[in-house]
């Protein structure tokens, strides 16, 4: 492996993010290019763990959800995302997962209009979102109407209830332009629900000025919550009290305590919580989210693109000829914080790179995807990464078969 | 407080439960009568959780979807609480949580008897299923009818679609025939769908033996898998390839990383999975489930008929004259294994208590509840309980203003 050269050495020294990469665990040998997965674990999750498991659940027992604010958390976490989205204190609430707040909007925002019987979404969404699109159609009497990419703006029309899209793709990091699609959705008199799963954390957002009214998002990627952390969802403030959850739960109720027999929604984003939290990884998604304070997120974005511009560039230079094709967007403002590239042994490639210490991930059916996380990555990082890339390509050394086993996840 | 009397002291000697209690943290100074809303902190839980932060998340990374049994926990942990049910290892899964899991089995299985449109459950039913079956009642354009307990057989009709009901009632103990009335409603051609929160770990079960076809259950309670643990719910094996479930997640596809736009269910249990499960507190799950491993439920059950039994002898015989009404039934066959009184100051009276260590719960309007928890409790906790008890109705310490502070929970 050739040295770091120094050029790249003197773009770490003057990393402004430098020092957040001591707020995380990285383990030894490992280039950790799956943030966009799984983000890494923040030191701070450790602790918060441990406390909550030994001092708030072992001594304080059912007290804590007083006395240590267990109650609170789904509101306390979601002020503290919705500083990360541009959104309001009280537009963002904790729960459940990015399926399930799915569902829940668009069976609570689709009866605003109900004469319009199409939702809207594109081919090759991520397919959760898809699938429970295809659920909640069937359910309302409605269509869902599935198009490429490039044809979804086209396809707004009068019979557009809902417009289903993910932000930031979560196979090609290609990004809609919110403000402009969330405008012409309006115009043409259709609500955008946005997935920023592979947003949040990573790209600028700005959901109260381009005029955002629904969105979900993950918390256990570039909001580094722990696997399978809690997701959040938004719904801005004029629209909250109009808004029925079809997952009436007693969290989500006006009086969780009276335990009454009728439902009476909570005012405000409250109402979208169902069941019972749970607490140790609510802990942990709130370490994660702790981990942004103090942190400049255009500082973040701007290390992202500079991140992403010099993989692309290295791939470009040192790994030519060997079948490699970015779909990734070249235009930052058009783009996400991965870059993947298609090849015919994608899988493969992503096999021998992770048993040499780079671990990205395969997306089905060819490709290869790197997620660039400022916080804890280095210019160094990108360097050592393309050249085990370009060892692997030229060695040949993805043909071993061992490298070819799928596995349950892959 | 006077001492714990020789026959008392006898029988924890006697208690062949006794050295279970060490696999639990107990802080001191506390008689813990809650496990039915919060199970106590299992030693093993400790270690899990850590691991699962530290190892796991922090070193392993992405990797442990594989290497450490991520992706299977869902179906590892369910055939685990399986073998308390009753069940075959293949017809439990752990999901979400017990609201979530309620709304995908009614809007999974009422679509079976479409000429049918009500919904049956109980008056004073856990507030929460009450209000998710009311609004998926609307959803389908069914009607929800709620009957008080005495009357909830008898309104089993030809226009009863699915029966809703709590097989241990939260407040008072009440427990269900669950064999009786899950065949008098298949005879008049209606299915059961029997909430397990205040039976699975506590009282007998045999999902199987008794004819149950759907049902859910709390993993926080007695089954001590930690604040807010996901839930699991029940499919008899012959109806699990006849429902779809309503909130189509990835994780329920047959193939979920094959990332196809089309939604293919699952075969079998797994369908019911619908987002990414919350890992850590999963992990915490698996541990307080495995507390029961080497347990004998019927030893439990009789551990916890006795420690009723003696509490309400205790109570009758040494609070006397006082306005404690006992709600919960004498006979064990129709109860579960908590214990509860009404009394007009149950409020003030709890939270006396639990400013003396003693912590019970209340429940709105005027019942205090105190759980009996066979591994970690013993019959010289219930003398010492009821002993503070007694104090605090004697000395009417109760009427102490700070104890009349509602607090968020309460």
């Amino acid at each position: 492996m050739s040295q770091v050269p120094e050029q790249i050495r003197a773009l770490d020294e003057a990393d402004p993010l430098a020092a957040f990469r001591d707020r995380f665990v990285l383990p030894d040998g490992v280039i950790y290019l799956d943030g966009n997965s799984l983000g890494a674990l923040p030191k701070k999750a450790i602790s918060r763990a441990g406390d909550t498991v030994l001092h708030e659940w072992g001594s304080a027992l059912i007290r804590s959800w007083n006395d240590h604010g267990w109650i609170e958390a789904p509101q306390r976490i979601g002020r503290k995302i919705a500083a990360l989205l541009g959104a309001k204190p009280n537009e963002v609430i904790v729960a459940d997962s990015v399926t399930i707040n799915l569902y829940k909007l668009i069976l609570a925002a689709a009866p605003l209009r109900p004469e319009r019987k199409e939702l809207l979404t594109e081919a090759g969404n991520f397919h959760t979102d898809l699938h429970i699109a295809s659920g909640a159609a069937e359910l309302l009497n409605m269509r869902l109407r599935v198009e490429q990419r490039e044809n979804v703006e086209q396809a707004i029309g009068d019979d557009t209830n809902l417009l289903l899209l993910t932000h930031v793709h979560y196979k090609t990091g290609e990004r809609y332009d919110m403000a402009a699609v969330t405008a012409h959705a309006r115009e043409a008199g259709a609500i955008t629900l946005w997935d920023l799963s592979h947003s949040v954390g990573a790209v600028p957002l700005a959901l109260n000025r381009d005029g955002a009214e629904l969105a979900v998002g993950c918390g256990y990627k570039y909001l580094n919550g722990g696997p399978g952390a809690p997701a959040f969802l938004y719904v801005a403030e004029h629209l909250q009290d109009r808004l029925m959850s079809p997952l009436r739960g007693w969290m989500g109720h006006a009086a969780p305590f009276a335990f009454t027999d009728d439902y009476v929604p909570a005012p405000g984003i409250g109402r979208f919580l169902a069941g019972t939290p749970p607490i140790l990884s609510m802990a942990a998604l709130e370490a994660g989210v702790e981990g942004f304070s103090g942190v400049d997120m255009d500082v973040v974005w701007t290390k992202s693109v500079a991140l992403f511009d010099l993989f692309a560039k290295l791939v470009e230079e040192r790994c030519a000829g060997y079948g490699l094709e970015c779909i990734s967007p070249p235009a930052p403002s058009k783009r996400g914080s991965h870059i993947s590239y298609r090849h015919p042994q994608a899988f493969e490639i992503c096999q021998a790179l992770i048993a040499d210490g780079v671990i990205g991930d395969f997306r089905s059916p060819d490709v290869v995807r790197f997620g660039l996380t400022p916080l804890y990555l280095c210019y160094s990082n990108i360097w050592n990464a393309v050249e085990r890339l370009r060892h692997i390509l030229e060695s040949e050394s993805w043909r071993d078969p061992r490298f070819a086993v799928r596995g349950k996840v892959t």
